[in-house]
């Protein structure tokens, strides 16, 4: 139930361009939900892509620029004319259109801006562009339909034809006063089954009614919207004025955006690379985390010189130096990301940072204990000196409990900090432990051989 | 604009409860949104939770059940009797009771459908208990309004009151013929619109229309609504019959079980640990992965072995163990992180996975170049052996490449062997690149040094 495109219906359309067979393109095309659209544009070369818009009904156009990734859209919109890109965002949402001004150069923004039919939408998308991306404000469109509390049911209905015009989507209509403060919610439901003559006053709700303010943080609408299973959200400026609304698909985006950006900082990388991206970026945004894992070896190096002598007498303490740092490294990781997502579901707020890490503590002895007593056996059966099978089974002990507790508190420490604490669960852990780890191995070692 | 739990909150509702100062603790619930008062719930005593739902009304009651997290509803049902769950299931929509019964056991799941009063509301119930949770069937409420294209649209209103009552949220209309098939939809702005004499036929939308089957992976249901930014999704059987429908509040929730799953896949957590969960399971849901990590080590110690003897000459060599595996292991997450979005966001589907790896050979490369140079020169200064500098310089720089194409190919053949490719991501990858990057690097020390 779900167009699934394939590489011979791109190149059908391909070999359409080239020959302008019109009737082809729009009969593929035309029924196609922009989203389908945009992931064709994707696949085919920059001018195929833009020669494809000229196919488009302007609605179809608009959405499928939309739907595109920005990378390609930023290439894409280059072949376009101040003009052309003016018709597309007279098209858009709000919210759209100041998303896709936003990505061009300022000069260019103003010429846009000044060949935009609309001059309405134009003021419109203008304001939005004030806010800061990562606000509400950001987020919000300024399309939604709201009533006076003091109109009839009949008056409303009225009302609601000439505002339902340019707005998409009515979920539910949002009753203010006189000075356009929101007062309340109106449910579609409650409005058609209501007698035309009774008042909105009597069939709104407005107990506990949720919306947030322009300068809600978009994780915080998030949040709301997902806590109370809403599909739109009014917002407010500072005076409580109904000044736009965040509906669901546009969070389902922020969420998304979040899980990703959590997952790659666990997999150290910095910024948001797309597989498309370029060797150069993509480079960029990876190489600070290997240059501290880097100097994190380069630490350890040091550490180790501390015990040449040892390693040279006994080189088999050199064996297990990998097993030391992967399992603490491990550990570490797992003990990071568990306390990482416990913040996220706002698990622990004041249930007791103490309790948590005792907790960890007991899960790093547990694992300690086995991870000790298998690596001591192995050693055992293999090797004759029994000093050394003694060694390494105390320090993986000991360093899986530091590796927990460390991979416990330091993402707490971050989320204290204000830093996003899914950076713990980084290389910087991973490093970090291998240096810990490493100190304790040797220093055990040399306690148990002289 | 979000109910802010306090620690002094939760005291007092404990106070109130021991007191049985109902007339606090109703001033202080009545207008809360259940979410928010299963979160006082989360952080009461058991006896205490149970407790204040004896003041909650019942629609609030049985929504806070839905809203617990599941270990705290399966203790808390446990204080319920099978006649006080089948009084909450009875106010449930259909979903949610089907999921909170599929919680119970076979025994108390019949005892409780035997108590529940809304015999038709139960059937309905039952139905959706045979499809697999990971379904578009599992995710279906029996909530929704449908109506025959050959209604006149005040007939359909009129059908509308009458389902309406238990619909709780109406987004759209959907229309089917007499035998039920779903032939499109309405939205409720347009039926508030058209004139009461004209026909449903002529109003709803029919071509594309997005719908689900009931045997979809509930992933897919989320890619779609996603996709096409649907807030709810009919749902047909194999006739195409209308059964149910989903909604984005359902879904949103399966997108964050995913981002969830595979963020704790790459930190190497088999299945889901919330923190609050036991020592026990919070281990043994932590121990395979460092199982394998432990096992990497051993084989890296057993690579070791053969070079004892070098070890022992130039103990130097032992000191840059831990570089070698942090580096190679630190890039090759990476480039399994990468691979996993971009599977994920289905950015190269027919792109040709060889671009993809020779693009990641370059990145590996720049990336390679860059730490080897580094660390050469860190070696030339601090080191009189200049071929302990080549050699751990060169190393580096294969190691990266290396773990750079391993890290990208993995992911991709789990892929194509329908692994989840996140695995790839876990200590797993890690574990691997330790391995190839110590043999790399002690072979080439030893061709250099003999």
């Amino acid at each position: 139930m779900k167009f699934e495109l394939t590489k011979s219906f791109i190149e059908d359309i391909q070999s359409a361009l080239e020959e302008n067979n019109i009737v082809f393109i729009k009969a593929q095309i035309f029924e196609l939900h922009p989203a389908d659209i945009a992931d064709i544009v994707k696949h085919l070369g920059l001018d195929e892509g833009k020669h494809l818009f000229d196919y488009l009904d302007e609605e179809q156009a608009a959405q499928t620029l939309v739907e595109l990734d920005e990378d390609i859209r930023e290439k894409l919109l280059e072949l376009f004319s101040p003009k052309e890109i003016a018709e597309q965002v007279d098209q858009l949402d709000s919210d759209d259109a100041a998303d896709l001004l936003g990505e061009l150069s300022e000069q260019r923004k103003d010429e846009v801006i000044s060949k935009m039919e609309d001059k309405e939408h134009a003021s419109e998308v203008i304001d939005l562009l004030r806010y800061d991306e990562d606000s509400a404000g950001g987020l919000m469109q300024s399309e939604f339909v709201q009533v006076r509390s003091s109109f009839t049911v009949k008056r409303c209905i009225i009302e609601l034809r000439k505002q339902a015009e340019e707005v998409e989507k009515v979920y539910s209509i949002y009753v203010v006063d006189e000075s356009d403060v929101l007062l309340g919610v109106l449910s579609l439901k409650r409005l058609l089954f209501a007698k035309p003559t009774s008042l909105i006053s009597e069939l709104y709700q407005s107990n506990n009614i949720k919306y947030v303010k322009t300068n809600s943080h978009k994780e915080d609408v998030a949040d709301i919207m997902k806590r109370y299973d809403l599909i739109a959200i009014p917002v407010v400026d500072y005076q409580n004025k109904l000044v736009g609304r965040i509906t669901i698909d546009d969070v389902v985006d922020v969420m998304q955006e979040e899980a990703e950006k959590d997952y790659q900082l666990a997999s150290g990388i910095t910024d948001n690379v797309e597989a498309t991206a370029s060797v150069f970026k993509n480079t960029k945004s990876r190489l600070p985390w290997i240059l501290i894992g880097l100097l994190g070896g380069v630490l350890s190096s040091l550490i180790l010189q501390n015990y040449e002598a040892d390693i040279q007498i006994n080189p088999v303490l050199a064996f297990f130096i990998p097993l030391i740092t992967a399992t603490g490294g491990n550990v570490g990781v797992q003990s990071s990301a568990i306390v990482v997502q416990g913040l996220a579901s706002k698990e622990f707020m004041f249930k007791g940072i103490f309790k948590r890490i005792l907790k960890e503590l007991l899960v790093g002895v547990l694992i300690g204990l086995i991870c000790g007593i298998l690596i001591f056996l192995f050693n055992f059966f293999t090797n004759t000196d029994i000093i050394m099978g003694i060694t390494i089974g105390i320090s993986i002990f000991i360093v899986v409990i530091i590796a927990a507790i460390f991979g416990t508190l330091f993402p707490l420490i971050l989320n204290k900090l204000k830093i996003d604490p899914a950076l713990a669960t980084g290389p910087f852990v991973t490093t970090t432990n291998d240096i810990l780890g490493l100190s304790v191995y040797f220093m055990i070692a040399f306690m148990l051989y002289n």
